[in-house]
């Protein structure tokens, strides 16, 4: 097979209907004669692109008027410094909840600018829980309250919006966005890197509310103020137009699929169903409370870790790559985006219940 | 004809052989079952990439031992801001000399940081000279002097070294390093955009002497920490994978056609070729200054400027495109970077020929 199913956690697999467009006109690109990749990002060719990105992302989440939607570079890692730089002002506090690594990491990234408030943290169950959404403990004070809406690395995921904040909460939706139907409306800032189910890596996905602007730390670069890059169709400095170019056409993909209502049935029945054998199943294992539970990354274990090479081994065999889990972790780790089928997940339970059958 | 000659400013064209390589193994990357924009940037065949494509800079720059290679996101824009950032320390002052455009939009980004002292400028000649060598008027107290090698709006290039400073030197080569051979080691920090000649955008290249780490600024993102991205091989957040693929292609592609020393014989007779027809017509002109001339961007004009659209209507049927001017200097530019090959410039000397006899 010249495709295998790709669990790798991002950059992660693609729709291969975009892969085989983007592979027709590589070279060239609308009859121009040139790749995409090589016209200038101020044509009007190019500009297209960038607003088009921009329409279909309102379209697909329903993003009111009053939010901006903004296209940068340096991954959510450097929103971690953005935010602040951008949302603080005067203030000197953020509330925030740890639920997992990216949050922990956001929270010791956070701390140069401000005093972090920790909101509510599950560190104690090793990140397997969420908090109650009654028992988040927020400042009066603070300038926004932070959470990260799926931990990749911990497999956990938000059952509910945290909502009626003293601030407005910002929200790092790197790993499901575009998963599942959510109220923009009840943010004041969403950022994702698109590397999982938005596009390629390179781009960082910013939705700011506009009254949250006119902010900024007047010693950021203008490439990274919300609202210069707003005012510049996040063009200030040249894009990362391939990257650009692919999410355009992720997002037509996800259009023709139906749109994220629809990609959501699809991604609640892949997750039902691989959750379901682990579950029937003593061999193997999901630490994370059921309530708790990402539909977009499934951590999993073999009572018998010793197993954990032979599985990834066979499987590989089997077409079934990338489902080693994080280094900082061990085991294996399904990823199962938007562009992960169905017929994929149907795959991988196959795999897993042959291989039970055989070492169990 | 599929491909046309491509003299867009940047993002630039690429080596079609380059592209052709891209095209086949786009769904299927050696072996993989999957797109090299699909698999983790953690894994060995992707650290492959960025390792090569740091040793193949290392090769064809002859960067000493003692300077770090980095890839960054951003833009050499977000430099503008990163510089002061990392190199300034308890400094409150850089001399930056004036030469056009980009060095223009640096000293507005870095007098934020620090007190600015212009060590020279050629704004009075509406930026179509270069400062004399010896008449550079440096602080004796300045943490780096800034100057940018190749104006690519004004096509102005320095034929000279900035050199004997007294403080470090730091240089702009977005579009023209790997055009030529220089010494490294004149050079505190080279910093270059990657859409000119070393591949596709969304990548920023930094050179960095090692005595110059580790007065970054604490409020910095990690992501734009010179040092800490030097220790992790750039990737302290997800890099633009596909970006730094094609980059690593483009550098093998140079080393096939024999490294910087035999591009930059090519890069010097497509330059003659052009700005000799200008300089022998009446009916085209260039307005830089003999010795200030870019070898990268060659900006021209019609003598009755009422011809410009005509020529880029008929350029265009001809498969030479991108000919238009910056939007801020209007009539016509030429950008002749490594990837656009002697036969494009022949082209175009032939169909201004052409279009002189008929028009002139």
């Amino acid at each position: 097979m010249e495709r295998n199913y790709n669990f790798c956690a991002g950059p992660s697999t693609l729709p291969e209907a975009v892969l085989r467009q983007a592979q027709a006109e590589l070279l060239n690109w609308h009859g121009l004669g040139a790749s995409v990749m090589e016209i200038s990002h101020r044509s009007k060719d190019f500009e297209a692109i960038v607003t088009q990105c921009e329409q279909k992302m309102r379209s697909l989440l329903n993003i009111p008027e009053n939010y901006k939607v903004i296209f940068l570079q340096g991954g959510a890692y450097a929103q971690f410094s953005m935010i602040p730089l951008n949302l603080l002002g005067n203030n000197t506090r953020i509330d925030m909840i740890e639920t997992g690594v990216w949050s922990s990491k956001a929270i010791g990234a956070m701390k140069r600018y401000a005093d972090i408030n920790i909101a509510a943290s599950t560190k104690d169950t090793k990140f397997t829980t969420l908090p109650e959404a009654n028992a988040l403990n927020f400042s009066e004070d603070s300038a926004f309250v932070h959470y990260c809406d799926n931990e990749t690395i911990n497999g956990v995921e938000f059952n509910y919006i945290v909502d009626n904040t003293p601030s407005p909460v910002v929200a790092d939706m790197s790993s499901n966005i575009l998963s599942r139907e959510f109220d923009v409306s009840k943010f004041g800032v969403i950022y994702a890197g698109a590397q999982k189910n938005i596009g390629p890596s390179g781009v960082t996905l910013v939705i700011v509310r506009d009254d949250l602007l006119g902010k900024a730390d007047s010693k950021m670069s203008d490439v990274f103020n919300y609202e210069l890059q707003s005012k510049n169709l996040s063009m200030i400095n040249t894009p990362p137009t391939f990257s650009l170019y692919m999410i355009d056409l992720v997002l037509t993909w996800l259009q023709n699929q139906g749109g994220v209502a629809a990609i959501e049935q699809v991604n609640n029945a892949k997750a039902t169903m691989l959750y379901d054998l682990i579950d029937k199943s003593e061999f193997y294992n999901n630490p994370v409370a059921v309530n708790a539970r990402s539909r977009m990354n499934v951590p999993f274990t073999i009572v018998n870790s010793e197993l954990d090479p032979i599985f990834l081994a066979k499987a590989k065999e089997q077409g079934l790559i990338n489902l080693e889990g994080h280094r900082s972790v061990g085991g294996m780790r399904a990823s199962i985006y938007n562009a992960l089928p169905l017929e994929g997940v149907k795959a991988l339970c196959e795999f897993m219940s042959d291989f039970e059958k055989q070492y169990g």
